[in-house]
């Protein structure tokens, strides 16, 4: 279970970047990677078919929507998530607990777990450290996280210190949970531990520290990118960074602009996901090597390019701009999905490239370059 | 223009069915063919890829929506509906004027035409039948229709008359800015007729007759499916397909439920278009050779079977019934889009079954076995 399975690969001489390979019962991730979010069992408008060929190794699930449905025990007898979705590749749980912690009214912390109120039909429900482990083992995920709290931003000190006491203390039940647990489909899965400790360095310092003493796989950086200003949620990673151990992987949750995953992995972030290029992308708002811009706008309506032409997606190798943007415009499913699908080419292939630069140690120059070309042709929908 | 391109291979001994091959400037098309619709110019959910995956020969558009948005002239410019859409085979489009009559309070008929008010934003518009002809010849359809006037069911006998001498006189006015307007898109475009008269086999009669002393290249039976009694439809399928030459392709508009298809291929119809296997799809509502079945039912909810055992589109082959159950339950795109997938397969399927059955004269026994079978063991939305 908790054998060592990720490898450095390729250090980047002039920032923390590093290439790595992550092996999992499902398959091989190269890292640095990025992972599209299938919240309910499917990345909105993607067939599975489809990401693999956009360059998906990996995919997330949300484990609040997939208990509420269909249910985990459903999901179990389907013989786990990839057998009942059909992608048969890597998959990430989350732990339910930054959903359930989203629901703000709806739920209550107490020091065993979490109740909430389902956003469905108001139903109560309670996860705990035990259950969320539990529930992820029947979804049978590669990669399982462990129920962390994650507090608002912002929040006092005093807030911030009780919720890394309690989200330590739940890691360590979590992890006692899957140690004693029967894998329910045979194949290994592992279990990452998440830092919090809001945006005050002591305390993601003492998180860090009793999580690594747990001596867990795998490590996430939780609690960010949920208002806090750019430059202390990069001093957060640079440190939580530096404190994790070389030989795990690192993994920053939820920060997806295409920028800061560039800057994340200069800090010697390994993994990232994001809804960013499925839910702009449904939008209408695409990615490009120029920056971001709104395929929906009226400039688009007779332009017969494909949304990047340097692009080699399915969208951009097959349609035009034009054409997009009338779907988009009139509501078409086809339009939804091939803004997605070119999106979600955009972020692989951008990662990808920051793996061929780390490993040629080239990534300092073309990342500077990456930073001043993008954002500055094309009219963005945001930065 | 105006040149024979239709061929019939084969006679059915015991019905009026055949088989017949249509060479359009996209393509060869074999008949009977049923022809998905899409409306907006993209069949809902598939991509061009698919639908030819799934066995689509040619698709519809709508005039009425296409004229609205994009426009035509955005079309036309864009080199037609296939260099637009990415769908490079045959297409056929409507004439506007089923979809402008359907606006009831919307529309007021006149002798030159028909003025609606969009549904979109209630501006004001005019078609008429050489409006019509100019703007199918913009979107550079392979085939294009008349602009008739499709009477309600029921109507007085007087307005059924009055509505076959318009559309007789408009399909005259069509046929003429058909043959005095040059083609805008450099290859072969098709013109077919529409037979009208509600259900009152005289009117019906003289509609075919003053047609088909017209001489148009095919001939489509409208004005039916809105209404009237099964029987009723089937008499006056049976009476118009009698009188329209052999040599002739017949479409039967807008019907399209599997067994009316098949009784109507038997009655010598060679085209069907419905939207049924879209819009029925994205509800759940899906076709199985046992009869239909609404996949979103709670006895699906386990089943890791696929939607049809004996069906090999691309849903059936990677996809369970619970997986497509969860996902149109939770909303999502992709359960839409495979139910919708399955559909369009099991129609092509349904006709492709047909032209084999014609070619080896077995088609009696056949239809009478599928008819038998068809809607007994599986629990039906419709029959």
């Amino acid at each position: 279970m908790n054998k060592p399975f990720f490898k450095v690969i390729n250090k980047d001489p002039g920032t923390k970047a590093r290439t790595g390979q992550l092996q999992t019962a499902h398959g091989l991730i190269e890292t640095p990677v990025f992972m599209p979010v299938g919240t309910q069992g499917t990345v909105k408008g993607c067939s599975p078919d489809e990401l693999r060929e956009s360059g998906s190794q990996i995919i997330l699930g949300n484990t609040y929507h997939l208990y509420l449905r269909p249910g985990h025990k459903l999901i179990e007898k389907a013989g786990g998530l990839q057998e009942f979705s059909g992608w048969r590749d890597p998959m990430l749980t989350d732990s339910g607990g930054y959903q359930v912690f989203s629901l703000a009214d709806l739920r209550k912390v107490y020091e065993d777990g979490v109740v909430f109120k389902s956003h469905l039909d108001g139903s109560s429900h309670r996860f705990t450290p035990e259950s969320a482990t539990d529930i992820q083992m029947s979804l049978g995920s590669d990669i399982m996280m462990v129920l962390d709290e994650c507090p608002p931003y912002p929040c006092s000190a005093e807030y911030a210190a009780e919720s890394v006491e309690r989200t330590s203390r739940w890691a360590k039940q979590c992890l006692d949970k899957f140690r004693n647990t029967e894998l329910k489909h045979g194949y290994a899965q592992a279990l990452f531990a998440i830092v919090q400790g809001s945006t005050i360095p002591a305390l993601r310092k003492r998180s860090a520290e009793a999580l690594i003493a747990m001596d867990f796989p795998g490590y996430a950086i939780g609690g960010l990118s949920i208002g806090e200003p750019k430059p202390v949620l990069f001093e957060i990673v640079e440190l939580v960074a530096s404190l994790l151990p070389c030989d795990k992987p690192r993994y920053l949750m939820g920060m997806g602009k295409p920028k800061d995953i560039v800057e994340g992995i200069a800090l010697g972030v390994d993994m990232f996901d994001c809804v960013l290029p499925t839910r702009n992308g449904r939008k209408g708002q695409v990615f490009t090597w120029q920056g971001p811009m709104n395929v929906k706008n009226a400039e688009y309506k007779e332009d017969g390019r494909p949304i990047d032409e340097n692009c080699r997606c399915y969208a951009c190798r097959n349609f035009t701009r034009a054409y997009i943007r009338h779907l988009i415009h009139v509501e078409e499913m086809l339009g939804r999905r091939l803004a997605s699908l070119h999106n979600i080419y955009f972020y692989h292939d951008l990662v990808r490239k920051c793996r061929e630069q780390i490993k040629n140690s080239t990534f300092v120059t073309w990342k500077n370059d990456f930073l001043t070309n993008y954002s500055t042709t094309v009219k963005s929908f945001t930065n």
